[in-house]
């Protein structure tokens, strides 16, 4: 089959890959849905991150289980299945207590830009769907393998609470995945930084109730100024740049929580400095399995539209356009048809 | 009147100071009942924070009042009072989320090493007793303006739930009152890092389960073993060097917190090693006035005796003494009567 390959910086490839075969009892194949592209996978596209020999891109995934490893008890060959970006046993102390995402076992899905994957930890990271989910909802099923989940444990580790003002820094897809989370645990008024029209729009879709375009001092100042100089109960930081980590500190109020979920590049933070501001600060890789089952419920009762995040769709071969795409800002996030 | 003043590091006299006055019609004068040295006020006696001009030492009182500034309404002349070491006037927004310490008029106490002292913003600061308090209860009071409260913080910040493990970094007095405060949150396991036979002795009175000696590699190999491997899942972080901040880090549980209120003194944290840890922080100076009345409650009625703290006590005459006492950690700290 083909799957994509990224060989270095700017040079990702649609190119012959040997087909996943269970390697471990606890595996699973699963023949994709659909594939997408990741903020995430821009970091060793932009050069970023190291690429020290061709990677298997793709980890967000969603599909049917097409063979299953002789230990796995949870899902069956046909069943339509959604997955944590991060694979979990889902027993271990650290996934009991809800963080998934540092599971004793972990590891982290690869090779999903593919039309058959490899699933590791089958039990512990997939949720099995009782029925063929509709056709149409596929991207939001998708989305809840990262992106959804992802915004989600922002607004979770931020403790978003009913009536609460949050501030969502970042108008990525996860960004925007963080306004909605938001919404649906009923804060007050969600604050989006977010400097492009289309993706104001769909903030605003998604619950946003004020847009902020300014950054920096000036972005400080404009938030400082619709919370009446308190700043914010909860901030959502979905970027990871110095940048944004400490615009996000200068506009949460003291006592209040950052949850952070862009990984972050180039981040030091001064300890005195975080003291005297009070800044509650919990980040970290996602437990997207914690909360798939709920997220996974409001997908399927059409509660919410989350796949409007992907605003391109291409099929899997175009991959390369879909990785310039994103690069350039000329999408927020692509889907990928097999 | 005399009170105790440091000109420079080591340098700390008790000398000629004028008598305090109503400046602001919210001020009240106390006359103390005790005082006593802080574990902060070793910073700038060990010159680790900058002396410029000659200070006026103590933060840390309870007394009587003698007197009120005309706007005063809610303690009178003759009351006994206890108050925070952070002035706050517990009407603005930051200290109706809880966050006294970050009080839009914050100002922090000073000159309350002398016989009189004068409290800003008293009716937010203060809490005023119904009747005189027995003369053996007068340490534990003065604990609560301060390192009670404080450590008190550290418990609730590092969100410390009944049954869990909590691990108290430091065995000064606001470590050892994290210890008091974990085991009245009802915390199933408190280890306290201690290698001071009589820290750990007042700990274990104090409620701590184990004591554990070793710092460092092996300090956190050691935690690791008492929690299987897991962590724990609340850190008192109750130093504010690095390497106690380090210590804290590594201890902790993925999704668990730390609560610091160390002043951080040259602590820098790595943004991508913070996130893929998992480890959630919030540090500050505590909001000892949130918590006040509660443990005032808790000294009055005799549940909880934190004024065991306190292994010296010198007339306020040999404050010198007293600071190279907690210098030389030959007293864990120091009580000061007038």
């Amino acid at each position: 089959m083909l799957g994509a390959i990224l060989h270095g910086p700017g040079d990702v490839r649609f190119e012959a890959v040997p087909e996943p075969t269970i390697i471990h009892p606890t595996d699973v194949i699963i023949r994709l849905a659909a594939s997408c592209i990741c903020g995430s996978d821009l970091w060793p596209y932009r050069g970023l991150s190291p690429v020290d020999a061709p990677m298997a891109m793709g980890h967000e995934y969603c599909g049917t289980v097409v063979a299953v490893g002789t230990a796995v008890t949870t899902v069956t060959p046909g069943q339509f299945v959604v997955g944590s970006f991060c694979l979990s046993d889902n027993t271990c102390p650290h996934c009991n207590y809800g963080f998934q995402s540092s599971c004793e076992q972990r590891e982290f899905m690869t090779g999903a830009q593919a039309p058959f994957a490899r699933v590791p930890l089958a039990d512990g990271t997939l949720v099995g769907l009782d029925t063929q989910p509709d056709d149409d909802l596929i991207p939001s099923l998708l989305a809840a393998s990262d992106v959804l989940g992802t915004g989600w444990y922002a607004a979770d580790a931020a403790r978003v609470k009913p009536g609460g003002t949050v501030v969502v820094v970042g108008d990525g897809a996860v960004g925007l995945m963080g306004v909605l989370a938001a919404s649906q645990m009923g804060a007050g008024r969600i604050i989006a930084m977010s400097r492009h029209a289309p993706r104001q729009a769909l903030a605003i879709e998604y619950g946003a109730t004020d847009i902020v375009t300014e950054r920096g001092d000036a972005g400080v100042a404009r938030i400082k100024e619709l919370t009446n100089g308190i700043g914010a109960d909860s901030v959502l930081e979905c970027v990871g740049t110095d940048e944004s980590m400490q615009q996000a500190i200068r506009i949460t109020r003291p006592g209040g929580m950052i949850g952070y979920v862009g990984v972050p590049h180039g981040v030091e933070l001064d300890g005195q400095a975080l003291f005297f501001s009070q800044t509650g600060m919990l980040g970290g890789p996602a437990p997207v399995r914690r909360f798939l089952p709920h997220l996974l419920d409001l997908v399927l009762s059409r509660t919410i539209n989350p796949g409007k995040v992907f605003d391109l769709e291409l099929p899997m071969s175009d991959v390369a356009e879909g990785y310039r795409a994103m690069d350039e800002r000329r999408a927020i996030k692509v889907l990928l048809r097999p």
